[in-house]
């Protein structure tokens, strides 16, 4: 799980992929839990395991550029399908029959229920949180690549208030700074 | 979530708190699935809440070196009861009554039931899958330490079939190499 | 003496406890100098030996947050015992008789004479220049906890005039920044 | 240049593309050299601008795992095509003409001219100078994935003299070590 | 080739020899190709063996820091003739007749010739690309050693349009800045 | 003081001037308090002013390389001059008349008191135990350099029953591994 993220920029402070995984289950449990307050069902179990378990085939794959693996939807669904193909092939390395499960959590995880979302949501949330931080420090490429403007546009098309909550405050600090 | 654990070694690989904690909540779902399997009842819910949060307040406290925590009971609980109430305030922070809850998990987790039990296993396994790849790399202080040892009997303690079948086996590879 | 101080912050330049207790032992001796000069009598040799050996248990028993640490007298004072236990065992391991000396020294540097009070200025001094290196730098956590505002205050304690002109000399600046 | 190689292993000494693509120009040059000293007549501009180009677009696209890249000549030749088409563009950012010259390079290294095979020839040596240092620091990560062994199997198909030395001599180490 | 440039500063972004040698035949390939449109004449083969080679021996040598180095004519003759000799004494490690060509070449770089002042020019627009970078991130110790403003008077002296073209613009930058 | 020693080398742990010159001061107070026991007359507070200082100008001339600095008598004499200057504009810098002081300090190290000998031996001991270190790990750089030995055949030549005592353990050691 060492693979750094964001590795095609000089960064102040590096992240890896077990470091964004933790802040990710932890973040989709908080969201989830404030989406629970208003009365939304989730699946906590399912979520959490989701969460854990969502980027898992990266300490194998590399850190493929986002920019460069979304260039197109079907290039993106080719880069994805094998993936998914070495994420199950990571599993079946584990004891008893648990990968079937674990292989069944990471395909719900690219579903559109409640859980999925909100895994996705706090995927995004997290790297909000690592670019703004580098945004702020003055990281010229962080800026120039627009990764925090590209990030909060990606969590409007979210309709949870939790999130919307974060996005709109971020959006103010940014005019003030 | 960026504190150094085991901060006092020179250490070819170093580790902080988020990426301790990410892979303790890994090996906890699947130490308790492989229980599960065997028919032990598991609230799976409750133990990832218990290991998502088991730590998280060393994010504030700093690596307290565990000898020196654990010099004898009385000083450790003068630590953990001071430890648990900067949990508390940092739960604080966060909106609405979420506070309550993880504070509930937190506690909840240094009590003996199965899922506390198995978070605890995951969480001494981590380490020892830490201390062990010192170990072969030739990390004198980690060996003069006996770190591996420690934790190996530790382990014994935990009377789970899946925990037992890993400390045999390092046991095995320890004599070997 | 690998422990890195500070551990809870993302730091842009960590520093450890062997580079800070070179800089304070430094500075203790430049501050003196400057207070000789003055007509204040210094014991050079004392001040050289506790400014050397003023965190030297930090190695062994880690890097405890600060605030964690001074929450209230009694807890600091229940901690603060143990570690300088953990420095004189850290001490007998040393050769012949040179042990006895040295937690004579660890002693009178927690006292009120001249030399422990220049340590303490000149330990606070560095840890002034590097909070504000890190807050010019616009480290946010550096600048949220008032980690600069908070040392400068401690130093106002203290009444050397050679430490009263640096710490005006900081205050005007971060005023200009 | 910044994106690390082999990124999915735990390193000693991690190394990036640029400090690569340094080492590879320097390797191919010096193979070319000897080459030129056996009578082969190499078009020395050629193999160094081949050199200097041959991973420049990975400065963007990150490191994807070279394995999960090459698991099968169709999904390698998406891969590569696209990859090519980001250095194209990262090209077309150049001032003047330059861009269809440096295309030009890049295309040419794809192909079996002897500059070309001397250009694999040093990308590969690169790497196995880098992988057995790591085997020799008892890199378990690096030997379990026999990284070593297949880099080797790889220069085996290279025929020439100089390439076929430094391989057999790296054998024989091994055998020894 | 892993000696830090720079070193005593206190950087964000640390540089060894082998990226900064990479970049540096890179950027002097450029500016070569820019000046060929034109309709200079450049030895492109003698060109970029003079910038692979440019700062081979410091592997061996260390990182001397420029201002100490280059403190008056005479010192800086001593220690450039003792460092060529070590570079010599390299290149007579590699097989065959190679050292005499690359010491002929690293001869010929201390030169006047086009491919001399094109490889300085690219020696020197790396520093100062990587020093902006400092610069623009509010480097202190790099703003207050006015190393930016002092590679940028060097350049001056360096009479090629395509240098005078980035040396102007990075000018105009910094006054906006 | 962030000058990395031994910068030609990949190195498992690294160690900057302050680190170094932190446990320089420290052994040499062991090393003299030792001898004290003995009966030798030591000036303590002499000695840890020249420890402190030793090598405080290496933060501003960088880290030349030992073997290509003592290449021989005459060039070593030419740096060290340098560098002696280069201390004295550094000590300028500071309040008062304390630069004559550490002027006068810097250059009572160079001699043969029982002060100077001490700081040397302490000095080369903190290069031991760094070297040592890297030997266990398998540095083989470290090892082909031989820099183990050399120190260890320096050290032979330091009188000191203390220093005799490491020296020989240390070779022992090294037999036995």
């Amino acid at each position: 799980m060492t693979v750094e993220r964001f590795s095609v920029y000089k960064c102040h402070f590096r992240e890896d992929v077990a470091q964004h995984s933790y802040l990710t289950a932890l973040y989709a449990m908080i969201l989830a839990d404030l989406e629970g307050r208003r009365g939304r069902r989730v699946d906590m179990e399912k979520l959490l395991r989701m969460a854990l378990l969502h980027d898992a085939e990266e300490s194998r794959t590399g850190d493929i550029h986002h920019p460069f693996k979304h260039q197109d939807p079907a290039f993106t669904k080719t880069i994805n399908d094998r993936a998914l193909q070495w994420f199950n092939d990571l599993m079946l390395g584990l004891p008893d029959s648990l990968a079937h499960t674990y292989i069944g959590v990471r395909k719900a995880e690219q579903g559109y229920t409640t859980e999925a979302i909100l895994v996705k949501a706090a995927d995004k949330l997290e790297a909000l949180l690592w670019a703004y931080e580098e945004y702020l420090l003055g990281n010229e490429q962080v800026r120039d690549a627009r990764i925090v403007e590209d990030i909060l546009s990606k969590l409007d098309r979210i309709r949870l208030p939790s999130v919307k909550a974060i996005v709109a405050e971020t959006r103010k600090k940014m005019k003030n700074s």
